[in-house]
């Protein structure tokens, strides 16, 4: 039987960020073959044009000779070369029966994981191993509950098909829609999504979360001319001036009465030298709304800051789309039906349909349950409490491992009751 | 005989700013007559869509009516209605001879001549009747130099013919190029153009003048959509936002190694009220430069940041040349010969080809001079010094009469000694 | 008896803008004078420094002579003078009892009223008579209720005081604090402030109103110093620079997670000509959030953001507080009180507590409501419904006259009801 | 007999960027040692507080290391460590007679060398082995040129003292400022400095040299408080909206009349996630002027800019100067005598006093110039003419080798002729 605390300190050992899962997604496609699923990972699982904010060549390539050398499988691992970092074990129970589906995302985060003797993982000696990488967002735990969760159903006592999707890239909010797009939601009728912490303590389940923003992320380049700054400035066409003016013009966009947003340059890098008129920078920017129209309107208006910023001091520009979701509208049904099973768990004993939390933040999840809610299906997605140390995305993240057994248990509980 | 003393204090009781020199010019084209001048007036005298930053046409009216009350001959005011206010004196002499013409300019600035007891003309009792606007350039004492001269010359005893030009609208580098259009200084062998005062003492003469900065001044006008700033700010398309990155932009723009520049955002306004969305903004800018083509490079680089700022914010935009002008280019012969007058002249007890005021301003009487040039004459530009209690366009500004007279002989006599 | 039409369409014919209402005022005097009231007025009814966005001493005068020349009574406007012109009536009934008030505001807007056929004030011939300002937003019909209220009340048949405040300047929310400040509202027990229109129609009723946005105006001066802006711009300090950075970044204030807010540069003003560096630049500046907290802040955040614009650019500023308001909590109590009283009442066949209207705009009566509740009193802002042709603040506004009788009888009854 | 040629081409392979010339210099020492001078190198050479733009700790480390893999001294290296890399040698001559000193600078740039066939280093094998530094501005040959004339110089028949100055950092204008501030130059009574190429072909020489533009370069840090863009972004201090603030208003600096002047934001890198409010940026900035005076002051307006865009967003800032430069004034007598003795050179077939090239560049001579001129000492800046395949900081930049000893026979003549 699976040790899924185990396997969460292994999986936070080696923590590998967005399309570069390699030692993780393997490990992944072992276990789940040798407990009987169909396994359809690399090329087959998700759509390479689709990935967004996919890491440069050498990155991937870095990342994945790190993973051989720290014993990935080869024979699985060349599948996945150059980012294709999905994995999805399907078993048909032994009636016929509804496809249900949980997601489970494995990626990691660029984060210095801390050192100090109070942070858990360090005390234990299961601190991560790859320097600058770090698991500060739980997903070392979802992969194992993935796996857990596994094992439980691999019995087939159930009628219908279970499928477990271990996505990629849910950082960023990047990897999801590729698999959408190579069509792997299609045949599902149920789809179960969850995260472990977000602010709800340790015994609290909500079943179902809203609050999720509609975000794009975009990353822009813009190509000026250098020059002698000091000999020929004329002759330069300075990238800088053309994103330091979209950038106060990015932040200046009207608020919207139709919806709340948020709009955000996150990095601006430039230029080369103090004495060279800068020809080249790029900008990470990012949208939001609790309404997908706006958004996608504030989208508008940023790429149109852009492209005017940079013809302005005649520019040459691209702007790709590195990240997007949309928001998410549970299905009061499955929501109940998560918190009736949660409710028979001992570890939690405090069970509501949705909770306080106003995170504002977005899951690309939404593309998936969008998808399934598409084609007549319907999802939920669950939060299932965990107290924390320090914040998601801080270097002292760290969850209670109890939570881990519960949630394999109120996973399987979820399974077979809608497996019928 | 002509009291020029008396006739540019009368011009300087009613001063009339660009294109509305009605009383001015009316009283030009009476003098000239009586004189036995050919005179061209009105829509003969100019090209009507060449002339630039033309007034609206109620102060256009408004200006007329006042001339009228004020005594201007309505048969001839009648022909300069609408701003057609250039006047161009023509005299054979008794022989066949080169055309030599001389450029005299007319208007007033915008400007609350000063009521201080020390100040000559309100202590004289000439000060402006026309409150709000002053001769406070010299024109004043330019018009009444050309009257004069055109009466010594009167007697035709000279070779050729002479073209006396009297100028509307010189501030703001507006009326020349409208004359220039109109073919007035095509049969044109030799140009005197000159200025009063610019930091020259009295006696001191300067046949050519430097310096002078090619300019172009631009009249932009930003069209958005209004909307409450409170209830729907996101209906609006704010002109301000697209008239302040346009102003910091065309601030931004690059120093040329090729010639020193300027460029100024000399007026913004726009929007209503605290809570409206500003609908539209009016901006005034100016480009300069030592090079006519540095200058033409950054008048373009102006308007791709007005184009792309207006684009931007999605509003719509207008841009008009309301002035202009060139470097000027003097012909050392003529510069050359001006300064042997002038030490025949007790007055100029200093006479130099070039002297070492570095005026960074802009003369539109450059656009004759070129016009001359281009025909093959030849053209110059001359300062004739004199004390100012206060700087050009200044409330206190005046002149030293006794250098009107001293003018006159000097530019009888270049007239004579070109004229054979 | 009061025609409260014939006093409506009066007040309509000559619209006075903020704080230069003397002839509606001393209008109001009068009458309140003459059915028996104590009258409070001119600087014993408002504190003078406290009021925001006083007009121009030129402004203020000539609005005065206007009002003498329209027949207003000389000695009453006497005390008006410089913009004193808050009204109050104040009535002890025939028993002792509760002091219950309610607020009118007078001041029209500098808008150019419509001169179309199918506009009711201009087909009944009682369109303005100062050209360019308009009763369009119905303060107007709110003062003759006022009046029609005064002579209801004035049979004394009532247990306590009725007090009725006629304020000033209510648009850029500027008069009410000023009343406020004097102490005039220390004394109320109950407050009922009301507004015809705002998008309800005729027939319906709302006991109180929600959404109004805590909101700051601001007007700020950059002063500079002046330069030619070819021969020496490196002497000017250029207001125009500093004031357009500060609007770029006053558009770029953060969202808020803690309440949705608005900001709005409405007015950009600076500069003379094209050729000198501008030395002075006006700004008007408003912040808005549901919540008053937030509001404070955002304000914080212009102020320094102004402050800095300017000492980048080394110049001097000043800002002033010329409007503001914080939101309204109506007392739940009044609220259904005033619902039943208007179900009583044949015209209304719609009552409500609250409506859907969610407006965003802002009202200084909040600080009229915000006094009595800290005193322990209870106030309520009331919406009466009315069709109007075109939007508050349209040229072609107006309203359905038959809602001002019925407003006189339902503020009556609610005096009635509180005056015990 | 020292090989000049051999010299150039092992400095060429082996480019170390300023402050890290831990190899050259050591050799350097070297060769001076066996050839009899008193060598004054590491802290008794310059000043360490006084270095400007010092490379990060791990750089130099690392570059450190580099050098002893490659055979430098060691015993040597270790007085350099840390960025100490400036060598003197000081010789003596058989008389008493006046100290006349010679600056080399001997820093190579971050550029990666071309490997073209036609890239005459490559097809003669002395392509730069360090990957991404090169030898692109000729300073490989100034040191070659340096130690052929200590070499001619070592038979002490002259009077007085030879100071032979081999300086780090000259890129950026970094590394002369310590040596002169250490007092390296107070004794000196004539001081010649010098470059190879700078446009002016092979024989031709000029004595000296104008138009180097005084300069300052700025490294700017701006903190703010990084924050959730999501969820709380009014909790962050945006970094970026500071600096684009800053970017936008230094570009915007006025022109000068008073002299041409430059501005440049050469850098800008800010913020590290699409999802974070920026807490940091960085700027590198440059100001430049004709006139020392005028870039002071332009510096000093840069400096405002930056502390008040800071505050703006209430961000925490630092400003370092990391390289400056001054305009050099060319003692006449030395520029004639330098003429005088080029003429006496075969391979010098043009020889003038002050070439025509108008190179905006700066040098940080300057500085040392200067310390001499204020002690009543004189000094000059030589250009020696080669040809040059590609620009100044080119990867294909190459010089003519034969440049090299007619540069020694010219110095070692300028010395001789000096030290009597």
């Amino acid at each position: 039987m699976l040790d899924i605390i185990a396997l969460r300190r292994d999986f936070h050992q080696y923590p590998e960020v967005g399309f570069t899962e390699f030692r993780t997604a393997s490990k992944v496609v072992e276990i789940l073959t040798s407990l009987g699923y169909d396994v359809i990972y690399g090329k087959d699982a998700l759509d390479g044009d689709s990935r967004r904010g996919l890491p440069a060549e050498e990155v991937l390539d870095e990342a994945f000779v790190r993973a051989l050398r720290d014993g990935a499988n080869v024979d699985i691992l060349e599948k996945m070369k150059g980012g294709y970092t999905a994995v999805i074990g399907i078993l048909k129970g032994k009636e016929q029966g509804p496809t249900v589906a949980f997601r489970f995302d494995m990626d990691a985060l660029p984060i210095h994981e801390s050192i100090d003797s109070d942070h858990f993982p360090q005390a234990k000696g299961f601190r991560s191993k790859y320097e600058g990488n770090m698991h500060a967002c739980a997903h070392d735990g979802h992969t194992a509950i993935g796996l857990g969760l596994a094992e439980k159903l691999s019995d087939r006592n159930f009628s219908g098909t279970i499928k477990l999707i271990f996505q990629p890239a849910e950082e960023g909010v990047r990897g999801a829609y590729s698999i959408v797009q190579k069509g792997m939601l299609d045949d599902v009728d149920y789809l179960f999504c969850h995260h472990l912490g977000t602010g709800v303590p340790l015994g609290e389940f909500h079943g179902g979360a809203s609050g999720f923003l509609a975000s794009t992320k975009l990353a822009v380049h813009f190509h000026g001319i250098s020059s002698h700054a000091g000999a020929s400035p004329e002759k330069g066409r300075n990238a800088l001036l053309g994103a330091a003016t979209a950038l106060l013009n990015i932040h200046a966009i009207s608020r919207f009465s139709s919806g709340s947003t948020r709009v955000n340059v996150g990095v601006l890098e430039g230029g080369t030298a103090t004495n060279i008129i800068p020809q080249h920078a790029k900008m990470l920017v990012e949208t939001r709304s609790v309404s997908e129209e706006v958004n996608e309107e504030v989208e508008r208006r940023v790429k149109k800051i852009i492209a005017h910023s940079a013809e302005m001091h005649e520019l040459q520009h691209e702007i790709q789309v590195i990240g997007s979701a949309i928001p998410i509208d549970c299905d009061l049904d499955l929501v109940t039906l998560a918190v009736e099973e949660a409710r028979n768990i001992e570890g939690f004993s405090s069970c509501k349909n949705f909770g306080d939390s106003n995170s504002t933040g977005s899951e690309d999840a939404s593309f998936m349950i969008r998808r399934v809610q598409e084609n007549g299906g319907k999802g939920t997605y669950m939060i299932i409490g965990t107290g924390i140390p320090a914040p998601h995305h801080h270097p002292k993240f760290d969850i209670q491992e109890e939570v881990l057994p519960w949630s394999v248990e109120l996973l399987e509980r979820i399974a077979r009751r809608t497996l019928t």
